[in-house]
């Protein structure tokens, strides 16, 4: 391998990532993402097919005005139809119209779809595509042929496949992508097909994989080795049935696992965002454990794993977080130690010594709550809320003497009513405070609020961002045991509080009033940390 | 390749899984687990780390009560402390206190996990291994030993990692299995170093893929390619940090894509069912896009493969979905959909043929109600009485007037009292009962039972056996919805229900109210089959 070759990085987001179940782009929101892909380094943003949809004629219109640093835009589309010419083929007008500097154009490479599908034959395929390449050439198109099903073209005739892909390259083709369109080829076929291939073409080559057999990392970079120069994907792998090749994992494993240089080192730190930025956009929550930009990719869990990392971050992490723009994160769990509640309660500016005995006594209350149904994973501010009781260094924002809900449905056919009253005390000050809500929950949280906002009026920025329940040892219906998760959030960052109970109604007071009080601790730290 | 070659499934769900972030698992589910990994036909589970975590004490206690078809359960943990001899390592104590056959050690092959993690010398490490592994030989236990950061080690100090794995052998460990722990390794190296370890141990080998670089399936068939007998992994690959080797996509990529088998192919047909229970096991949403096992795997939207899918399947699907229990979708047709319909109302000893117009009717409510958030995979006696109903073939065994339940909670160190009341009519007496239970919904349940048991004595037969809550993500602007699955049973029969509102004591009671009245429609139909 040479280190010196340059990888071109190729993103169909915007094309074969639309086409994922429940993903739906506006013309406005692939600008953005476009954007945001150009920051990043790619080379080639494919647009859109304009041939197939309105919303992506708006796109190249609206493209043309803005201003990208590097990347090239790319409007896609098939080969003529057979009963068309290519003066009156309308998807190849539509492609002209789009104004692109540079076209991919898709055709057949497997005999079972020419005459399947198309249901011409194969000799008429062969000029679908020499034509269709030479009359976007003539229009003065730099052209990319994407080769659709070829590797299963290759095993089902391998001259035949070859035959397509050298006519795309006589009418002009700068590059001809190998696509595994249903994604099901093993990394040591691709290698194989990659190769022979490699013998035969002249023009650059290009990977167009699919993740159905999970394998669309792996075989991009496997045919990378074996000479191909462009790599087209998804960030994310967002995309049809299974998704596409995931950019997010192939360009940090060219940078680091293959020293072949894509995007540079200072683009490769926004990858999480943009990342982050597409889910968001494509309305998708992000995959937490997706690689190297997932929020769990660098989090540690294990006592053992959170000892070592903390002595060298190289015996659990295969490259620095910060590469990619993530971070290391240590959770709390009856795996974890006394070092890990030790470098916890540092993060929370508290003092406290891996050797004191309270760290000890916290561990061991820790394991019995766990023991009970709480997890704090993903609640954190619950979690600092007991270490600061335990070690005496919290003062309550309220005190709770007690609350009601009632949930009433006066006939079969109406929606129930939820109402909720509260009684705190803040200071000496005893509120009673009713409300409804959507639910018994929303309307517990109603009545809490009303009751605090005029001694705390910063709890008005708080919004209730998730709610999710557990029901724990499940097999007791329902008696058993419930655990809420609440995450929360300002304009500044996002909390997680957790409850437990027998009753539902309780294990959410018990979330909803950490939330409360953990916002107060988190603005009094913020305060001190500004005068500091 | 040989196709004599079995594949060893080892499935670390219940421990490396159990690692993930925000997965927990209670030793209840770990039991419930434990049955269906079986029922797919793994051939270990590892059920725990017995030495860590006092819920996996429970567990292997449990499970040895538990008739299992022919996986061999694992105990997991690590080779002693230097610290300590073997017959005073608190770790080796509590292995063989869970009292199983098989035992998996690990120890560490890179020499810098044993200098910067354990603090030891080279020499040291390897005298660990040995005797550890030894110890437990003398007491009986077959033993498998895990390489912990092989790969890593293998590039940094080749012969001290090769070193490492003949002393286990040595001391008479049956399988060495190597791992990658920090999932930081290539295809390509995985092939050149499990070749080169395959001609110096004579012990069987396995491979222990993690996916941080979106490699671990691939990795892990590679493996396999040169001569590994065991893999290890996880369902749907949860695991820590980006998560363990998929299991869901290895072993039908074994099946399908190399001919090598390991589970037969009618427990195949389980698969997407075990992928689906463990997810809700854990509390995960599946991951629609999931290979061979998500919603969207063999869903089509493009119109141009519908078309051609509905041609000729192959165009667009590597494998036959039912193969591995998943089913073809087409986003925009209902095609499929009718004969599905008719198929089920067979089963439900109902009349409905697939022309019938009812049938389109049906499903369109059927869509209607799936994009509200209801689900009938698990709640198939809802679907039976929404069958019913549209059909007009239900006589309902009552009427709802309406219900109140009351939460409260008098002093902040006290547990809320649930109370609820409910107006039934049966035929036209009207019923208004009250009652208490340890949480709202139960005491709904036992009000609506006190209300009914006098008409309907054979509901005293029932148990609520699992309650379930799902809160729905909310699109953007609206509240977000619960969904409520209750399961059911009497000494005959199991059944689901479900229930969907922004309340949550709404779509609690839907899904109590249908589970009564299913019970009705199930012993009216038994009587008449009985007669038949």
């Amino acid at each position: 391998m040479s280190t010196q070759k340059h990888i071109e990085i190729y993103d169909t987001t915007l094309r074969d990532g639309a086409q994922a179940e429940d993903v739906s782009f506006s013309a406005e929101d692939k600008v953005r993402v476009a954007q945001k892909l150009d920051e990043l380094g790619a080379h080639f943003i494919e647009g859109g097919w304009p041939g197939a949809n309105p919303r992506d004629i708006d796109f190249f219109r609206m493209i043309k005005t803005v201003p990208l640093a590097q990347a090239k835009v790319v409007a896609f589309g098939s080969t003529r139809r057979a009963t068309n010419t290519v003066h009156n083929d309308p998807v190849l007008k539509s492609l002209l119209d789009a104004d692109t500097r540079y076209v991919t154009l898709f055709g057949k490479s497997w005999n079972l779809h020419v005459t399947d599908a198309l249901g011409i034959s194969l000799k008429k395929n062969l000029e679908l595509i020499e034509d269709s390449v030479a009359f976007l050439k003539g229009k003065g198109r730099r052209v990319f042929y994407d080769a659709e099903h070829f590797f299963d073209g290759y095993r089902a005739d391998p001259d035949y496949a070859l035959q397509t892909l050298l006519k795309a390259q006589a009418a002009g083709a700068e590059r001809i992508i190998l696509c595994d369109t249903n994604g099901g080829t093993m990394p040591w076929e691709v290698r194989r097909i990659v190769a022979a291939v490699a013998r035969e073409v002249r023009a650059a080559l290009g990977i167009h994989a699919h993740n159905d057999a999970e394998m669309a990392v792996a075989n991009s970079l496997i045919a990378i080795q074996e000479g191909v120069l462009q790599v087209q994907g998804t960030i994310n792998g967002i995309g049809e049935r299974c998704g596409n090749a995931n950019l997010s994992s192939i360009i940090p494993n060219l940078s680091f696992k293959m020293k072949l240089p894509s995007v540079t080192p200072e683009q490769l730190r926004n990858l999480r965002e943009v990342s982050h930025f597409v889910a968001e956009i494509a309305n998708l929550v992000p995959n937490k454990h997706q690689p190297y930009v997932g929020d769990s990719a660098f989090a540690h869990k294990g006592g053992v794993h959170i000892d070592a990392v903390r002595k060298n971050a190289l015996t659990y992490e295969h490259v620095r977080p910060e590469s990619v723009g993530n971070r290391q994160r240590m959770l709390i769990s009856d795996y974890a130690g006394k070092s890990s509640l030790a470098a916890k309660a540092e993060e929370f500016h508290i003092t406290l010594r891996k050797k004191d005995p309270k760290a000890k006594e916290l561990l061991a209350t820790l394991k019995d709550l766990e023991n009970q149904g709480y997890q704090f994973e993903g609640a954190e501010g619950s979690f600092e809320l007991l270490m600061r009781r335990m070690l005496g260094k919290h003062k309550p924002a309220f005190e709770l003497m007690g609350f009601r809900v009632i949930v009433e449905k006066r006939r079969a056919d109406e929606d129930p009513i939820s109402e909720a009253t509260v009684m705190v005390k803040v200071g000496s000050t005893v509120e009673h405070t009713v409300a409804v809500g959507t639910g018994p929950v929303n309307a517990l949280d109603h009545a809490l609020r009303k009751a605090l906002e005029k001694f705390y009026p910063q709890l008005r920025e708080v919004k209730l961002l998730d709610y999710k329940v557990r029901v724990l040892a499940a097999n007791k219906g329902t008696a058993s045991r419930v655990r809420v998760l609440i995450e929360s959030g300002d304009h500044k960052e996002k909390w997680g509080t957790v409850g437990v109970s027998e009753n539902i109604m309780e294990a959410s007071w018990q979330a909803l009033a950490d939330s409360i009080e953990y916002k107060m601790v988190k603005d009094r730290r913020s305060s001190k940390d500004g005068s500091a």
